[in-house]
């Protein structure tokens, strides 16, 4: 038997829960810790991986909160590497669905090699022409499957509907925008500079978008885009938004609430005041996550991977080169500083 | 032809569109307009009815506010009577579909006699054995419906299902309540006097119910109820309720949401603030109304006959005597006075 090589493995670190807006300062990035590089043959089911990009997600905010009781999300552990949907190469496995050298992505920590111990979540991915292995942090990935089924499923979308989507260059709402015009809805973003807008309208085919922060009103703002009122509000952001959006929906309209960033990084929520407009509009408001709809992923594979590869939906990543820049990728997520899908890569290969 | 007999008119007239609560001085009783008992013969499709008995209904409170542009609802006229659904008698008819004599039930105005020229929302009743025709303003009327809508249709019950139901003793909710026991639901509902809770659990069979005017955390209550959580919520209430209910809800959970009558005499509505629940626990939240639900209305009727007159389904009503009893009777509806349905006879025939 050789000699095993042990290296340092970097990693991100929770330094401690966190209260109200997230800073890169509360990550920290080390390499104290040591890690073999092969795998002790004797346990089986283990998978060693070089992780290679790894996605930043609205979502994570809730993560860096303290645990409470009946909460439907598992904190971060301070002192311990945060974690979350990434792509890996197989550099040693003990487990019989994965080998040497295959590429997965799932769920990883943020470092450079992981041991992994619970391989439920991991898929094993093959190369496809035209299609970068990153865009399994994404458009491939969670956020690709989230818009999917958001938009399919819950939106309950009808020909010719006036869609509106926030938060609409992110991730899924790029996406989101995508399909929707394809389904042949009008489609109206919003985002939050005007680098961002020219990418809704020029790239992803937006009808139109708008910068909510330029906006003093953002009833007046949505009446200009919908003066017939929004069919479908494809909700990311919460709050004020929220609010505006339920007194210009449409009767019988429909609200798909995947998630609400506005808020994951404040003390205390904003209160909504204009629910009792469900009721006389007759508006369903549905949250999902996509873990419920995994079942699916082999369908939505389908069908987005020759849109892809025919140039009929475009994709925009905004990468960060190194986990020494993790941090501040992530905490800019909360501030809008990213265009398109944030994502990091933690080595090139 | 023989004299036209010709009869003061007692109605109940909107003074002023009201700011906040609703008193009953907003309302006056007039004698002061006369009305012919015989319908010009040349003009057709016209009844004249004598009104029989009236509804009070929550919803009646917003169509006291001045109209705002683009609203769902229709406003009172501030000098005429108000109006809503009723039960009548049809004195003189040229109306092919009515004659004299025929019991009607759908909208009247809130006096005497009228003059109806729209006749789209009246139905012709039948006597059926057991039933009181006052019993057509609620649970075989438009409360009936909606509750039959709302629980079957929108809330999408599994028997053995967490059953929550706000302003339980109400014309809705005392039959939501009774559907879901029927259904083999676990059912809870609140109400705002001992003598309301008592009505819950012994005449129409919740298995648990509360006043909430004595809990100090709604939190707590709803815990007691549900260690488990809610898996259906009907919503009647609004506000403070709402927000608690939202952070008691199980994993797909359902919200119905019929009125929120906490909210329509305040001059700001309560801010929502646990929204964002309905992502993490995949809630589906719907408003209705059940105007679009009408077609159901003989499918209904086939269902709730029965069960009446075997017993299955309880049913209280609230009767207060004549007009000049009316304002106060409505106004009460909003401070929790009435136990069970909420109805005026204007006269007993």
């Amino acid at each position: 038997m050789g000699e095993v090589v042990v290296v340092r493995n970097k990693q991100v670190i929770l330094k401690d829960y966190v209260n109200g807006y997230m800073k890169p300062s509360d990550l920290v990035v080390t390499s104290d810790t040591t890690i073999p590089l092969e795998l002790p043959k004797n346990d089986g089911g283990l998978i060693l991986s070089k992780n290679l990009y790894l996605s930043c997600d609205p979502y994570m905010r809730n993560r860096m909160n303290e645990a409470v009781a009946g909460s439907y999300i598992t904190s971060f552990t301070p002192g311990l590497p945060i974690s979350g949907y990434g792509v890996a190469r197989v550099l040693d496995s003990t487990h019989t669905n994965f080998k040497k050298g295959d590429l997965i992505w799932g769920f990883v920590n943020w470092e450079e090699y992981s041991l992994i111990t619970d391989t439920k979540s991991l898929i094993k991915i093959q190369h496809i022409d035209d299609i970068p292995f990153s865009y399994y942090t994404g458009i491939l990935g969670m956020a690709g499957l989230t818009a999917y089924v958001g938009f399919y499923d819950i939106c309950s979308p009808k020909k010719g509907d006036f869609v509106f989507v926030s938060a609409a260059s992110g991730a899924v709402g790029q996406l989101v925008g995508q399909f929707a015009k394809l389904f042949g809805c009008y489609v109206v973003g919003s985002a939050g500079s005007k680098e961002k807008v020219d990418l809704l309208k020029n790239k992803f085919g937006f009808d139109e978008a708008f910068n909510y922060k330029e906006e003093q009103d953002l009833d007046i703002a949505l009446k200009r885009y919908f003066p017939n009122g929004i069919d479908i509000y494809f909700e990311n952001v919460g709050g004020k938004m929220l609010d505006e959006v339920l007194s210009n929906m449409r009767i019988q309209g429909r609200i798909a609430v995947c998630g609400m960033i506005s808020q994951y990084n404040l003390d205390r929520v904003e209160g909504i005041y204009n629910l009792h407009l469900l009721i006389f509009k007759r508006i369903r408001m549905q949250g999902f996550l996509v873990f419920d709809h995994y079942h699916l992923y082999p369908k939505f594979l389908d069908m987005i991977v020759p849109l892809i590869q025919e140039g009929k939906i475009a994709y925009v990543e905004d990468i960060v080169e190194g986990l020494e820049n993790a941090p501040t990728a992530l905490a800019g997520l909360y501030t809008g500083k990213n265009v398109g899908k944030q994502v990091v890569a933690v080595t090139r290969e």
